[in-house]
């Protein structure tokens, strides 16, 4: 668990955000997870990943980019696909996808 | 808690992706949170919103909007920067905000 931000990209850059809903921990989900992770770390333009889950409640999950490309060399990337795929079937009940591009941003870290 | 996604909204319209660090209950951060619950929906141009907060981990909140009028009539709220101001210095360790625009989105319903 990271207590991490992604923070400190200069606009513009692209966010994917992912709503879902789903059982607590679904048969190969969590391998699968890890597996996107590394891959998605691969994908050049990948600038960071944030997720959160409620116990009983939604996930959201945001990930970065540079630019419109390598988010969609990521959405395109055949293994991942193939995990989005299985996941409709086997553990998604809902999820929806919103990609903007950031135009705008600003944080906050306590010293 | 909803499980209901916010979803089918016709792009564009903007979201507000506030990601943040903070103690699990702080003093008034309930009060407050359901008050601004309240306040936002009185925005025109409010679309919804979703939050989660993993357990000793980030929370990710996604506000969606009709427009950056209306998201930015939402962050001018006096009430709201008040409650931001004293969040700033009370409750959050660390947070960020991302402002974007959607020109895409799509999701899935299992029947």
């Amino acid at each position: 668990m990271t207590q991490k931000l992604v923070a400190g990209i200069e606009p513009p850059y692209y966010t994917a955000v992912f709503t879902s809903v789903r059982p607590e921990s679904p048969e190969g989900y969590a391998e699968t997870s890890v597996r996107m992770q590394e891959l998605v770390r691969e994908i050049p333009g990948f600038l960071g990943y944030e997720s959160a889950r409620t116990p009983g409640g939604i996930g959201i999950t945001v990930g970065y980019f540079r630019d419109l490309e390598s988010l969609e060399s990521w959405a395109r990337h055949p293994e991942h696909r193939a995990a989005k795929e299985y996941g409709r079937e086997h553990w998604y009940e809902s999820y929806s996808v919103h990609i903007g591009k950031v135009e705008r941003s600003y944080g906050y870290a306590r010293d």
